[in-house]
């Protein structure tokens, strides 16, 4: 016996992007149904986003506060059951803070916090409460990005030796947060966005990819970020060389600068026995190159892939995945995990997947250290 | 003032592939929600399927029938608004008309019925109805499917000269219907798939996208069918010489004996300016190809684009779009005309765009006319 | 012992488009040098082009006639060992003949000659010679097209059951041969062509690749060739449903007017194991579509070839070959016979590999026949 | 009135890798032909090589000594006109040092000498004979890196932000130098090799590369050299911030570990108007991704190029050029300048284009400043 999990929603009212994401992501598996939601801190704005969504007008409300308050007096049939935080940074430890201490489960996006010290935070309230906390990054949720952590975890690649991940994207290439382009301005802002730019908004997608799949934490590294874009406030564009646990090498870069890029995630990964490659832009191929073998393509839902990829996998192989599902993967998973807590069933380890608050916090150390390293003449820099 | 349409699915329980397609499309974008279904003529398996879903045990029926009657007894803030038909061919005849006439608009999966009587009927009583009907001719419903459709109607690529459409599969290359495979075993039976195999499967939806982005119409075809697998029933691969009404040459193929081939869908144009190519496996890139100048490649999301792509296009180039919000491009563009039926707005003709019960005929047209050229020693056989 | 072999050259003069691949294909690897040529009928115009080749004045003649019978008379070591010949097709045969009635091998490029009666009369002047002669379909020298060769005689892929072969190109989309453009003026001439346009240029190529690549014959074939454009005299674009021998089915098409295509020569077998696929203008991936295991890429000079492909093959994978290499291989293999021949050596049969008369016969029949039956209301019509 | 230049080789028999390379790419265009070598330091099988190779007996040499002495003797209508260097690097400084000092022109292979005096020299000995020197990084032969480079010098993209320039190749990722492979053994031997490995081999390909198409230097370096392979004497493996004189930023790396990796050197400029890409791998596509408009391929011999890319280009689109013909190219500019200095002719600019010896140098000190900033803790080094 169960039923579907009921979400609130804190931001991702109209002109939102990432907001919109979180709901057909959260829809397409139908464990999910959205129920009530804060989509701005200006209540009419809220209520005009509430009735978009076909939401009844009492449970659409003016701000996280509010909605916390009111969901708990609910009664148990009815309330929500967790949060999904969409708003820019500086607005996630606020709603998380208080979901968790009134007893809500929580979704929340990335990078977990503003800062470091919001983070620490974050680590001990999800400790303490107990519930459930997931963030989004959702890169991981891609099937063949599972595929690819198991296949380094059992040893098909052999010793990681080096990594090299990327990501390029080419839309900050002029001023546009001159321009009425909200997501442009408050992720250039450092008053909401935090200590770094492009770093912070998709570098810390690249570190996350790079420590899933490989398994291996980044140990030591060395930054050079830059401020193309005259006036502009925090990095567009930055590289790194990395050094790993096992002493693997690599690197990481990242850009907002790089004219005519779409959302070029790439991740590249040498064993001794084999390299992996994999492109977000293309997420349904796996590239693998045997040393002494031709290269193989593994492919979603296709022949040859270990559990863990079919199990995120929803149509047979040529019927494109893409960005929603493997989202969706992300609140599938938590899904389920919230389900069992609520009906005392257990869970199949293949889902209990999903990037948790200590990613979160070790994205913050990530941007911290690199934005330090960055300012620093000194060569190599530890993440702790 | 909107709402949710509401949904009753008729097929598509336990085990069926279909049938959770057209769910995950009908949910992604909020419009939709499934109220009720008749999931399996099984009783029992339809309960079973419905309480998958979270359903209520009270709208989950044991037929089609039965759902048709008592919702319709349900009040109007209730009841189901439309019925989804996944369903083998040979089952979409009957729920198709006892909804219709019953005042339920429906979607239907492809193709419309099992033999050419059925498909004519059909026209004839959603004519009658005035009623909203949508067939699942999918892949009409990628934004660059629609972008390509728009260039040729805007002569971007000039008088169209030759078109080659494909659809090789290998997934029948052994005789899987001899397994407990339900979907090889229906598709391969001629008493529930009618008269042609992957013609009908798959050859449909060729034709249909030939059609659709080239506005030309086939006058003219030369086919050769085959069964390459011993004692399958219906055929399993076939090539067909193609003549369109402006003088167009073409061809077209389907296989599903194509050994290793996933879901190959693919779509060349040539016009006397330019020539389109699109392949399904890699939906987001549109390639145009110009006589004088470098190719160029679009992109869902990307620069240069006519308004009918970007109005298919959920997110921002480069997070890839695929098969099920393709797929839910059509549930969408469906539910804003019944929506705006039952509110009595109206619709920005850019979302009136779903294949129709006269796409349905057509398609079994095709099949009828490609069967009897395959079995004929006549060189060209009409296409009416 | 050995030496290099000697070159005289027919036609291939200034403005020459395939005289000047035959050299650079024939110089690349070394073994072969050109030492005389006849490279226009107008003799003024021979002498301008032998000295851009640096040629002895009185080795460059002005009429094929005179070239064969002075180097005849000229000593052993001097004298030209074999006339390459890369005329317009209707100057294929009088060379041919006359250089091999005066015991000098013969490169001849395709197709063999300008209609049924000349290819088989050649037929019987080469058995009757006891000479050597090659037939540049280029296409069968890649390294990747004779490792598709072994792996299905070897029966990787198993029974053959479906083929497509392809070959579209562009640049015959406008009225080319009204302008100065000397390609496109004589092989859209009948008098000049033959029987056939756009299919004895190029579907020559992909019949013969098919056949080569396959070891089956076509039995039988069904073509609709048409004239695109206005006013020109030959069929510039055409479509044949195939049947091979050992009941597989096929298609080809060639095209001279799909707008924007360069050279797009490609062909896909599939048999009951596997499917292979090959693009000519990616020529060093080979793709191996296994029915129940990854996809696999093969690539020129890398792991998991059998040995003709390495023999065909002169740097390491990564570092690209293309077409003059594959044309290249002809000349190599065809220098290899020739130097055994003169030597009294033998030839490992690895390298006793390239086109001959005979492929040349079966490629007039394959012209003759397609011009047939496109004009022919028969649907079926056998290939002898 | 002109001829073909005469070349003499310096190393390349038997067993060896690059000697037939520029054999093959110097003779593919017929300006160039091989009359003389010294092609090894054992006299018995230089004499071995050169009966391969179809030479006179008494034009084969125990040693470049002997050769540039005896050829020196000859008559001028007879004698060699350069010299070609294909030995490992410590061997480049004494055969160009004598050639130059004797009168011969020289093409060497890279990098340039075994350490910085020499280099120093070598460009000294240079201007002093006023003798041509061409330095075959060969990738800036290929028709599309110079049409990368026109588009950066006519302002296409844009003022460059970014450069990440990479060269992962495979083949040394087990111990190979302990087995017979002589490519390897010299290339891991720092007595022959010089002061880095992976970097000296491929890494000084991708700063010419990067330097060539942006016209930028590097100014600022950071550099992480690896050895992954136990008991490995040189770098591997390494990854390089760089910063450019105009202020952008960049990237290089460079690695023979990187399994499954065939040749893969690749290079992306961003500017503020459009980003380039080009894969030595796919060498006829370069895509153009423009900021505000659908992205481009050019394609080698295709349309909108500058007329640099056709001069370098010899057969039409879709005809795939590869590494051979790039590298011929290097050899055939090098021979229009050699025929001019001897016929007193002048050289169509767009054929003087060729790397120099100063572009050697400039490669030693990029190699000598990667060491350097590897082993230090200092996080910027200058290029001087």
């Amino acid at each position: 016996m169960s039923r579907k999990i009921r979400m609130g929603m804190v931001g991702g009212g109209r002109g939102a992007f990432i907001g919109g994401v979180h709901r057909m992501a959260s829809a397409i598996d139908g464990e999910i149904e959205l129920v009530c939601g804060a989509f701005s801190s200006n209540a009419e704005k809220s209520k005009l986003s509430g009735e978009d969504l076909y939401l009844s007008p009492e449970r659409v409300y003016g701000s996280y506060e509010e909605m916390i308050l009111k969901e708990k007096d609910l009664p148990a049939d009815i309330r929500m059951d967790f949060i999904s935080i969409v708003t820019p940074n500086h607005m996630h430890y606020g709603p998380a803070k208080m979901a968790l201490e009134n007893g809500f489960h929580v979704v929340c996006d990335k990078p977990l916090s503003f800062n470091m010290k919001e983070a620490e935070d974050l680590v001990k309230i999800v400790k303490k409460s107990g519930l459930i906390f997931a963030l989004t990054h959702n890169y991981t949720g891609y099937p063949l990005v599972k595929q690819a952590k198991m296949m380094v975890q059992n040893g098909d690649i052999g010793k990681i030796r080096r990594i090299v991940v990327e990501y390029p994207q080419g839309w900050l290439s002029t001023k546009l947060e001159d321009s009425d382009q909200k997501q442009a301005a408050w992720r250039t802002d450092p008053k909401r966005s935090g200590a770094a730019g492009a770093m912070g908004d998709i570098g810390t997608h690249a570190e996350n990819l790079a420590e899933y799949i490989s398994g291996l934490k980044i140990t030591e590294l060395c930054a050079d970020l830059h401020i193309h874009i005259p006036g502009r406030l925090l990095d567009d564009d930055g590289s790194i060389l990395l050094r790993f646990e096992n002493g693997a090498r690599g690197l990481l870069f990242a850009s907002q600068i790089s004219a005519g890029e779409e959302n070029a995630l790439k991740i590249r990964l040498y064993g001794d026995k084999a390299g992996l490659e994999w492109s977000q832009m293309e997420p349904n191929s796996l590239i693998v190159k045997w040393l002494d073998q031709p290269m193989q393509i593994l492919r979603t839902g296709g022949a040859g892939l270990y559990p863990v990829a079919a199990a995120h996998t929803r149509i047979p192989a040529g019927h494109p995945e893409g960005y929603l599902e493997a989202f969706g993967n992300i609140y599938r998973n938590f899904a389920k995990c919230v389900q069992a807590r609520l009906f005392g069933s257990s869970v199949d380890p293949i889902y209990n997947d999903f990037p948790t608050v200590e990613d979160g916090l070790r994205g913050m150390k990530f941007i911290e250290t690199v934005v330090a390293s960055s300012a620093s003449n000194q060569k190599w820099m530890k993440l702790g």
